[in-house]
C-alpha cells in the first residue's frame, strides 16, 4: 500500500513538472500540424469556413493583424470573407517554417510563415497561433500575424 | 488508506486538468505584470540591459517584429541597443490594454499595445510575449510584435 502511494505521490509530481513524455509531445506536434495542414488544404479549395474550423468557436478568439485586433470566431470568419472575397485574392496558401512549440499537454503555440501566391503577387507574413486542447480537438485561440 | 489514495488521485486528477486556482492565477499574473512593469521602469531610465532581463537569457529566445525574425536573447538585446542608440529613440514607454492569460502553472502569454512618446512622433503597436516561469523567474521566451 505504501508502494502504491509513493508511486501515485511521484506520478503527481512528475506530471505537474513535465507533463508530457515526447511520446505524448510528438503525439500533441502532429495532431496540430493536422489542424494547420486541413487549414491550408481548406483554403486552397476556396473553403474559408473549413480554414476557420482550425480556429476556437468562442467570442474570447482574438485575431491580431498587424495593427487591428478582432474578437470572436464570428469577428474572424467575417473579416477574412471581406478580404478575401474571390478565388483571385485566396491565392494558393502555404505555411512554412513552422516551428510547435508543446507548453503542456493542454497548450501549444506555433511559430511561422504564411505565403500567397496570387497571378499579381506573393504577399507573406509571420505568424504566432496559440493552441489549446479543446473538446473538439486542438483549436488557435490566438493568432497574432505581422507582415 | 483508501481515503488517502482517492484523495491523492483526485488530487492529480485536478492538477491536471486545473493546473491552478484562481488564487494561484493571480498570483501569475501579479508575478507577470511586475516582470513588464520594471521593464517600463528600465527602459524609462535609459537603461536596455535592464529591459532586456525580463527576457529569457537563451539562444532559443524568438525576437518578431513585422516580418523579422531574431533568435537569442543576445541578438534581441544588439538589435534594441542598435535601433535605439539614444534616450531621444527610446522616448517615454508605456505598455496598455495588457491582458494576460494563463496558460498552466508555468506558461502564460500576454497581448497589449506598446505606445513610445518621443519628441517628434509616437509609434505604437501590438504584442504577444509568451512567458515561461525559469529558475530566474518568469521570462518571455517568445516575442511577436506588430506595427
Amino acid at each position: 500500500m505504501k508502494m502504491l502511494i509513493t508511486f501515485l505521490l511521484i506520478l503527481f509530481a512528475s506530471t505537474a513538472a513535465f507533463p508530457q513524455s515526447d511520446k505524448q509531445k510528438a503525439k500533441i506536434m502532429s495532431e496540430i500540424e493536422k489542424v494547420m495542414t486541413d487549414q491550408v488544404a481548406a483554403w486552397n479549395r476556396g473553403d474559408i469556413e473549413g480554414f476557420m474550423d482550425g480556429y476556437w468557436k468562442s467570442e474570447e478568439m482574438r485575431f491580431v493583424s498587424g495593427n487591428s485586433i478582432s474578437m470572436g470566431w464570428q469577428a474572424a470568419l467575417d473579416r477574412y470573407k471581406r478580404n478575401y472575397d474571390t478565388k483571385e485574392k485566396m491565392g494558393f496558401l502555404t505555411f512554412s517554417d513552422s516551428v510547435v512549440t508543446v507548453l503542456d499537454k493542454n497548450n501549444a503555440y506555433v511559430f511561422g510563415r504564411w505565403t500567397l501566391e496570387r497571378a499579381s503577387d506573393e504577399p507573406t507574413g509571420l505568424f504566432t497561433l496559440v493552441f489549446r486542447r479543446t473538446d473538439d480537438g486542438w483549436k488557435i485561440i490566438h493568432d497574432h500575424t505581422s507582415s
